[in-house]
């Protein structure tokens, strides 16, 4: 079978760039991967590992015949990225990205996207490691991708890029660029936002009694764990739906304290109730 | 070995209170063991489960002559159990309980509890299911339990119940009721409802996009499954704590608010840092 591509070109090898490239290689779905950084010596790592089938930090000899170039950096800098590597773009080569957030990304790459070559994506997949040292083949492997094409984009370009996602074994679902913001300011942006405050809200009782701390909190503040730097990113390009996430669940708490300060059993025992539903439909 | 106790009486063969007794004769920590409740059919189940040596629906007789009694009732039913039970106590005889709160409990407790058989335990354990269905051998086993002597507790019952939930595997924590409250509702408690908020607040997406729920989510939503029952009670047993907890909460998010509104990245950046650091420091 012939690969998917021929070269395909990861611009960034961290934990998201070098397992991609790591996986394209293995299922032989590119023949060349290229991966392009910053650091040498990092880039090199990424190689020796496998991710990569060259390494090199310069733009044009990175991307000049390029199929595919997947931009695998954080949110705040793909749009930049894209104006780096468009003037070494053939009109056929199709360009994606990883980010997390789509609106912000996709409008600003959209302003100079005049060949038509960007196609969003977020494959939602990822844990609280960063870099490439944490790099591992499987990553992509049954996660949700979700591909967000707009009108302007070229649909065959986009096509492709769901037969990449899928073929790497990945569920696609398509949605706009806001559609997707909205999701997954719902059920990821936001939720990571709230574990944070709740974890830095107990501050002094996370000190004084450690033992006393057991599962459910546990789990319920996993996230808050994750990464300053990505996700202080993601935060602020996702800033409308998350200021909106962060004043309708006020409005829930204020109303939960309503029914608490009056001792509203049923009421409150209906809510509990409706969350539990809720929360068992999701499997 | 002798058991440490002759005759222990549970109040309520639930999750709690069944396993308990099944722990009890297992380790042979108690030569018999009788449920007290008001289903005799469900009380039987626990006895053929091997929960109890003995099953009532009788106060007295199921009280009368036991070394040790465990009342395994929901939050609100405790301290109107204990008075339930108090006419048939020897001076001797230990009563605890398994609640989740403990300042409103000891409080009402110690408003008749003239002989001081009284000492208030919560052991830190259970799960999203209730019922005799599903207890289990294990399930005090290597949780933490919160003992909570007061100045008119006798120090004898104290020592006693502090064995005893060693004797089950447990560690065991002292604390002044109030403090127990002031804990209990920051790391467990409190998150709780948080859970319960974020799912109601997220409906929609949760309805119209179940396929993009991640482990993020989950893991963050999990104890919002939580039983209705149990979980109203608890929170409006501990009403002040809770809502305390609720204003800090608010506090913070109104904080992050601010910060993203205005796109201060490093402040969010420092913020998250804070929260990934006490949340790493749990192990």
């Amino acid at each position: 079978m012939k690969p998917m591509f021929n070269k395909v070109t990861i611009v960034g090898m961290g934990l998201m760039g070098g397992s991609l490239g790591l996986s394209l290689l293995d299922k032989k779905l590119a023949k060349n991967v290229t991966g392009l950084g910053r650091n040498l010596k990092r880039l090199q790592i990424a190689r020796k590992k496998g991710a990569a089938t060259g390494v090199t930090t310069d733009y044009k000899t990175a991307v000049t015949g390029a199929d595919l170039v997947v931009i695998a950096l954080p949110v705040m800098m793909i749009p930049a990225a894209f104006k780096d590597i468009k003037p070494f773009l053939s009109k056929d080569t199709i360009v994606t990205d990883m980010g997390s957030v789509k609106g912000a990304i996709c409008a600003k790459i959209g302003l100079f996207d005049t060949g038509r070559n960007f196609v969003g994506s977020h494959p939602m997949v990822g844990s609280e490691k960063a870099g490439v040292e944490f790099i591992i083949k499987g990553l992509y492997e049954k996660g949700v991708c979700i591909v967000t094409p707009e009108k302007r984009t070229d649909s065959k370009k986009s096509a492709s890029i769901t037969l990449l996602w899928e073929a790497l074994g990945m569920k696609v679902i398509k949605m706009a660029p806001k559609e997707h913001d909205e999701c997954t300011a719902a059920v990821s942006h936001f939720p990571h936002l709230a574990a944070f405050a709740m974890v830095v809200s107990h501050e002094g009782q996370i000190r004084k009694n450690k033992a006393v701390i057991g599962p459910g909190f546990k789990d319920s503040t996993r996230i808050a764990a994750s990464n300053e730097e990505l996700w202080s990113e993601i935060i602020l390009m996702n800033k409308g739906e998350i200021l909106k996430n962060i004043d309708l669940y006020i409005k829930q708490l204020v109303l939960l304290s309503g029914v608490i300060n009056d001792s509203r059993l049923n009421e409150l025992k209906e809510y509990i109730k409706k969350s539990r539903i809720l929360r068992e439909s999701i499997k």
